[in-house]
């Protein structure tokens, strides 16, 4: 149940498969040397000071993590100077590619010109404004009313507290409760991680579980599910409507939702799922939250994907990640301005502050940078290429079924995973996750870098990725693939 | 009880008291013209689409929000074109001044090298690794490890869940409660919410309260208490050891605590506070946790506060604001190597994952500008600048109390407050409060911009303030003070 995998043998591998390829396409990145002095110091400054998110805590210190050094387009260079793909966007966010010459300079100009003041009570900057009415006029619906944090588990925080406020406001106090899903992913503070239902995330934290209810998870694969899509969703309907009466509609908040959900396992709801979870919110004055901090921002092939794919005008939309392409730590909820002004309206005569929002909500060195990144994305029509490239994406990686050890390849445009499998057994056992971890290993000595998780390997590339570029990273994919699989056969796994 | 003062006829004012003085200072702004046009559409942007942390939110919609457009050195300059001298550093944060060319260039630098990459399990980036070793160099102890965060917020709330983990691990299960103070502030996410104790923020949000007990706050002022400091003292440690025999020592993580309250209301302890609050700590395994987001990187004349100026070791240190100048969002924990060895050993063999951290924990981009300031502070001795003004700020300050409807000036080197009356009662009254917002109004008017909190002006200056900066700020102020004072007695307030 390992949440992350430790990389094995990271300095000894020699081979070099699929190296040609990269070779050939990391000609982008030709002049970018690293230095090796600081390399040696930053592994092992990172081994003695750094606790990093997601660690494995029992090799702490002893650990020799991959230093990324230098970046450009599609492609990282690490401390040693070798060139990967990366095919995970940094983190989903990258969706510009790395060293955009545009981005940089909004950033440099805005720290300039003035890099920071409080954007508390009223007072506020150009950037924040600015900003705030572009995402309102991409946003759907009555979405107009922006509350800026830092990222996505801030942004996710505010969207839930911003749900008790209406609701008390409303003069229903007990409306506190709050419905998430088995496998979801929302962020990692307090309130973040406890609404996220990520069974391999919960260690030894205390979590808040008095008011955060998990319902079944959603994910539906076509391609291995022995029930059909309707039967799937009149289930999980049938779930949620049993949740909201165990519970009491009268002490329900919100509902939570990523459209499809990332990194709990990139799971695809069967159709009309979001639209059916919505119609019952608005049948019990629960309010809709949908987190977009991954299918936002083009991943999916629009800014918000709610209401142009799944047919739904949230109360609100969390968003992060590629509202900068990762230049910049930034988040943002956007808010229904008919919750906005009920709040407005109700807010208490002798007190009407609203506490919520951080020193940095809407910084404007990131908001300089978010405003940049929206200008790019429509000039150069990133979501239309989305839609271009990402059926191609999923239709290759799909071929990679026919190895044994595939069990599934699910996914929706550019956010997929290929799920492994020894063959007896599925789902995150002890094998299937070494297996899938000896995959991550080959793709990485190749130069590609997927992201591991459990017997997972998932894939979320930057937007502006080619049809050549996602030859070179299924090649590669499918090269470990095969290697691991020899592996399995020859009892080494 | 508001938390936020409405502004009033910003743009009907036409007085220019104070404009004298400002127009002398504010030579290195000149050169400084905001664009009128981008200045019209984020007023009406701005309340159109933003709801800003601690909004008043009965006015949203038709609020006016100051716009800051332009800053260099201790001034800011608003969208038309006026310059202030911001005696309020940004918020608490930017400490080494706006337009550092040297701050712009790290950050552009790291943007265009490599701006993102995932710092989740084994990987890592050369600013991250970097400024963990340097933080770790200037703090106190064996306070050597780093779990970096996007601001203060999410540093607290993972100080905390740090703690949480450590009982756990160690198998104290129970040990899940947090002892805070009233007028507390360690942010705004949910926890970090419920563990602040600020009467005035406290609103329609929903609080956790199981877990979170609120002791009296430590403020002591000796220029107004009946008491002795070594009678206030030994109260405050009554109310602690009673809190935890009541709550019971063994269901205890942690104690949080800013060595000097903040936003709070710049609330100094007695001496000897933060050293006998430690002591209890160590007795009963209780976590103690120092917030030094406001009291660190120099604002009190030393990188930490904690052991330079009270004699205490914590077991933790939150830090944010300062530790970027403010450019860039950014926050950390510094952690005990034996607290994080003590994790580490215990870590569960088959899930050793540490779940927590964000996406833009230790973002390169903000680590290369955190570097970049603390290269600066010891460069130029900001500590030992602070060591010198700040004294002078306070004894400026602290003659201001001369006035009969200043009540109390306290603070501690570059953090300070003014405390307003009408004269028959103290306290955020409504009438107080209403007093200082005309103090923080007409100042304004004169080009300083100062911190408005119920009752108080709060001040932290860049600091980089230099006496003659300090004479402007203290003469604005107390111009603005008397004017207010002859509107009290004309009865106009």
């Amino acid at each position: 149940m390992l949440g992350v995998r430790r990389r094995l043998g990271r300095q000894l591998s020699s081979t070099r498969q699929g190296t040609d390829l990269l070779t050939e396409l990391a000609q982008d990145t030709t002049g970018l040397l690293p230095n090796q002095d600081s390399q040696l110091s930053a592994v092992s400054d990172d081994a003695r000071h750094v606790l990093h998110p997601w660690a494995d805590l029992s090799s702490l210190g002893t650990h020799e993590s991959l230093i990324i050094s230098e970046a450009k387009g599609v492609h990282v260079v690490d401390g040693n100077g070798k060139t990967y793909i990366d095919s995970i966007g940094g983190m989903w966010c990258v969706t510009l590619g790395f060293g955009r010459e545009e981005l940089v300079e909004a950033i440099a100009d805005q720290a300039r010109r003035m890099a920071y003041y409080t954007p508390f009570g009223d007072v506020s900057s150009e950037p924040a404004a600015k900003l705030a009415a572009m995402l309102s006029e991409r946003s759907p619906g009555d979405l107009n009313r922006v509350q800026f944090a830092t990222g996505g588990s801030t942004a996710a925080e505010s969207a839930v507290r911003i749900a008790h406020y209406y609701q008390k406001s409303q003069g229903r106090p007990d409306k506190i409760h709050i419905l998430s899903r088995r496998n979801a992913y929302h962020g990692g503070t307090y309130l973040a991680a406890s609404l996220s239902g990520k069974l391999a995330d919960r260690t030894l934290f205390h979590y808040e579980t008095d008011i955060v209810h998990h319902m079944k998870s959603p994910g539906f694969d076509p391609d291995i599910s022995d029930v059909s899509a309707e039967a799937f969703l009149a289930d999980l309907i049938d779930d949620m409507e049993r949740t909201i009466a165990e519970v009491g509609a009268d002490r329900i908040a919100c509902f939570i939702a990523e459209p499809i959900m990332a990194s709990g396992g990139v799971l695809v709801p069967p159709p009309g799922y979001q639209k059916a979870t919505l119609d019952l919110c608005r049948k019990h004055d629960i309010l809709y939250i949908s987190d977009e901090v991954v299918t936002g921002f083009g991943r999916l092939g629009h800014f918000f994907a709610s209401e142009t794919r799944f047919d739904i005008v949230p109360d609100m939309i969390v968003t992060a990640k590629g509202l900068t392409s990762g230049y910049q730590p930034l988040g943002a909820v956007l808010i229904s301005d008919r919750i906005a002004a009920a709040m407005s309206e109700a807010a208490p005569k002798d007190k009407p502050v609203f506490s919520n929002g951080f020193t940095y909500s809407g910084h404007p060195v990131a908001c300089a940078a978010a405003i940049a990144n929206i200008e790019i994305m429509e000039r150069e029509d990133i979501c239309g290429h989305v839609r271009k490239v990402g059926p191609y994406f999923i239709d290759k990686l799909k071929a990679l079924r026919s190895s044994p050890i595939v069990y599934a390849v699910r996914g929706d445009h550019l956010m997929a995973c290929v799920e492994c499998t020894v063959g007896m057994e599925t789902g995150p056992t002890a094998r299937n996750m070494a297996l899938a971890q000896r995959v991550d290993r080959y793709c990485e000595e190749a130069g590609l870098l997927v992201r591991p998780y459990e017997n997972l390997c998932i894939l979320s590339p930057p937007l502006i990725v080619t049809e050549r570029h996602i030859d070179s990273i299924v090649a590669i994919l499918g090269a470990s693939i095969e290697r691991a699989g020899k592996d399995l056969r020859a009892g080494e796994i």
